[in-house]
Formats: structure tokens, sequence, C-alpha cells
């Protein structure tokens, strides 16, 4: 079996989380590559930068990257699951897709994450990342996120009892996320875990699937090229956020999990990708 | 008496909110002109754009505009109230202060709202909002959000258990304002009015006054003057931002109530001032 196939069918078991968001993850996934396939290289990420784990084995993680052709407006799609054990005896669990346009278009990113702490206890992230300052952009604004109504999903979350607003501690990250970020806390401590598989496959599942038709049907279909000049400023934008993105991500959990080799080894293919 | 001190004492009146609702602003707007007042001019709007009500009396509102010296940083300084009976027989109380810098200097500008809808519930928002986009510049979120500690504010305030985050319905609004916005909502119906007041007075207003005091001493000090090329960016982004904060703040509601001669005439007065 290939590169390719061999670290896919590793990361698409998602061991580790519960069937609903392991079923919402994967469904994600085939979606994207239903659509943007012809678009997609191969991952060629080395086999033990595609899954990695610490000697003890209470931390493991997996990535998939495959690149867009030099023809697309893709510049990659990235998914990743990390476990680790904590010291509490539970299990920290996140997975996570985005999807990454090049400079040739201004349209935004796609980006979902889930942080799993325990069974009764998720924090949700659902965003198409704008790709311009929006102050600047009143008009990109309105385009993909006044009238693709995106933020009927996040008001539609907020109702349910179980969630609460969830602040990153990253002012970065907050300032990445567009105004119609879906950024939520959703405790179900009260319900157990049934309830939280409940919330997942009949509340996330189905806002992510819709919040990604948003941007496969508005974002990724390559309808909005830009200048030459904006072209260089969407470089520098992107560039940044590629930077930052890694930093906030790789910078504090995967060394002290992974120690520095490991952690060498996956920043440098990622940079790879990046091309940064 | 003259233009700006007859139109100033009908400001500083705030005549039907409560009382440490009016301390809260009387002292805000005293702290701005104590530390600013040797860049300010005096007030020029003409007494019908000081002060303007409708026909029935049942809509009033008050406008205070002093903008900066040409040899200042501060573009200028506005405070306005607005109060209107509701047809549930309660009343809608808006009360605000912003001050805004000129393209000489990217430091951050200053804004306030207090909106109360009813005399247990409040919405409150309290910003710097940021001169460029954070996300090209995450030196800028480092120097004026993460060196002063502004988000201990926000988390602060998020532990009282009155306290809901509060999400403007303006994309555009959510976009101009800071990853370390205060934007509660407030409700006491527990407590009732005077639990309300005990708010404002303990909580809104010290933090009000210490985001103010960081707002003088690392923005308004102008010590961050930008070059030519930035300045023209600046410009750019600050005259958008004013054209739809008019917009969105007189857009809907001031029609409605005051009639198109009355919005016309602020309108236009504002403009003067804006520079637009």
């Amino acid at each position: 079996m290939d590169l390719h196939n061999q670290g896919r069918q590793k990361f698409i078991e998602f061991p580790f989380v519960s069937a609903p968001h392991r079923d919402l993850m994967v469904n994600l996934l085939s979606t994207v590559e239903d659509r943007l396939g012809s678009h997609l290289l191969p991952c060629t990420l080395p086999l033990d930068v595609q899954h990695c784990q610490n000697e003890s084995g209470s931390a493991q993680a997996s990535l998939h990257i495959r690149s867009g052709l030099q023809s697309s407006q893709v510049d990659f799609i990235l998914g990743s699951w990390l476990h680790c054990k904590l010291p509490t005896g539970g299990a920290l669990n996140i997975t996570s897709l985005s999807a990454y346009l090049n400079p040739s278009t201004d349209a935004p990113n796609f980006m979902i994450e889930l942080i799993q702490s325990s069974p009764t206890s998720l924090v949700f992230i659902l965003d198409l990342p704008p790709r311009k300052d929006p102050v600047l952009s009143p008009d990109y604004l309105q385009t993909f996120y006044e009238n693709t109504q995106l933020d009927t999903h996040r008001q539609m979350l907020a109702k349910l009892p179980e969630v609460q607003p969830y602040v990153s501690s990253s002012l970065y990250l907050r300032s990445v996320l567009s105004p119609t970020v879906v950024m939520i806390q959703i405790g179900a401590q009260a319900g157990g875990p049934e309830r939280m598989e409940e919330i997942v496959k009949n509340h996330i599942d189905p806002t992510a699937q819709e919040v990604l038709g948003i941007w496969l049907d508005h974002c990724a279909r390559g309808e909005r090229l830009v200048g030459e000049e904006e072209k260089a400023y969407m470089m520098k934008r992107d560039e940044l956020i590629k930077k930052k993105t890694i930093e906030i991500d790789l910078g504090t959990n995967f060394p002290r999990l992974f120690g520095p080799e490991v952690t060498d080894r996956v920043l440098g293919a990622i940079q790879k990708v990046y091309n940064i």
C-alpha cells in the first residue's frame, strides 16, 4: 500500500473518539475529497509524520495533508487528530480538518476543530476564516457571511441549553476567525456521554456539513480571482496566518507530549507543505 | 453661555439613567477632558444638533463632539445619549463615549456604550478598537492588547452570574472590535434595579475607568507615529469605519424616532466633523 493510502487509513480510524464524532470527521473528509479530489495531490508525508506516538504510547497523533495541484485554487487540506492521556485518568482528544485556498483567490478558508477533554465536555470551533481584513472590505462580509446566512448556524447552536460560548486564550486566533465563527463549549454533565453523542450527531454534525457545503459552493469553486497586486497581499497574509497557526497548534503541547525530535520532524514536514 | 458650555451642560445631565450610570459617564468624560483637554477644540455643533427631540417629546438625544487640534493626534471625542419611550411602557436609554485618533498614529481608539432597555437589563460594550488588521500585525496585538493585559477585564466581568455574552447583529461591528472587547448582556431580573445599579457602580464603572486609563497611557499619548505610506492606509480604514459606524448607529433608529429632517441635520453635522 502506498504512503497516501496507508496514512489515510490510519488517519480515518479516529480510534479514540465516539462513533458520532468519528462519523462526523470521516464524512467531512469524504465530502471534501469527493468535491475537490481532482484538484488534490496524494498525501506524501513520511509515514513517521503521518502517524507518531511517544515512547510510553500515552500520546498519539495522526496528520493527513494533501496539497492542491498547481492549476487549482486549493493550497492544501489538512486533517489531524491528537490523543493524549491526562494525569487525571481521562484523555484529551483533538480532531481537526482545515482547507486552505491559495493566493490566486481571496475567498475564505474552512476549518473545524473538536477538542474533547472528557466524554461530557467538548469545545467546538467551526469557521470560514476570512482572507482579508473585513473592516476594509464590507462587500467581502456581505458576499461570504451575510448573503450565505452563516450566522444562523451559530445562532441555532447557541440555543442548546448545554452550550456556552468558548473564548480561546490566543488573541491571534480570535483575530483570525470570522464574525460568524461557531466557538462554543458544550457541557453535557447532566445528560452524560449519551447526551454528548446525541448533540454531536444531531447538532454538530449537520451544522458542520452545512457550513462545509457553503464553503464548497461559494468559496472553493474558484470564481473569485484576484489581481497581481492583491495576490502579493494575499501571499503575505496567508503566510503569516500559517506561521502563527503552527506556533499556536504545535508550539505548546507538541514538544511536551512527543519530545523535540518528533516535533522537529513534524514541524519540518508541515513547513514544507506550507511553503514557509 | 456659549455653544460649547450650553451643549455640554445639557449633555452631562444624562437625565434618564440611574445615578451610578450617570456618574460613570460624567467621570469618563471628565477624565478624557482633563487628560486631553489641551488637544481639544470646543464643541461647535449647532444647539439643535447638540440636543434634539421629536414632536411628542417621547424621544430625545444629546450629542457632544470636540475635534482635536490640528497639531494633536486626537481626531475627535464624541459623547452621546439617546432616550426613547418604548411601546411597552418602559424606555430605551443608550449612552456612549468614543475617542478617535487621527491617521498620524495607528494606536487603537476608545469606545464605551451602555444600552439599557429596562432597569434590570443592560448591554455593555467597552473596547479599544484596533486601527489596523491584527492578523497582519501580531506585534500590534502584543503591544496594545497582550502587554496591557486588557483581556483580564473581560474575564473578570464574565465571572458575574448576571453576565451573558452579547453578540451584535451587525457583522461589521463585530469585525471592527478587538479580540479583547467586553461585549456583555447583564440581566439583573432576580436582584432587581438595585442590583443593576450595584453592578454598574462596583463592576462596570471601575472596569471602564481602568480601560480608559490604559487607552490614555498607551494609545493617546501619541508615541506611535506612522510613515506616509501607512498614513494613507490609516486614512482609508478610519474613514470607512466612521462611515459604517454612522450607518449602523443612525441608519436604523434615528429616522424612525426623529423623522428625516432632524436626521439629515444631525447626520450632516457629524459628517462635517468626521470629514467624510
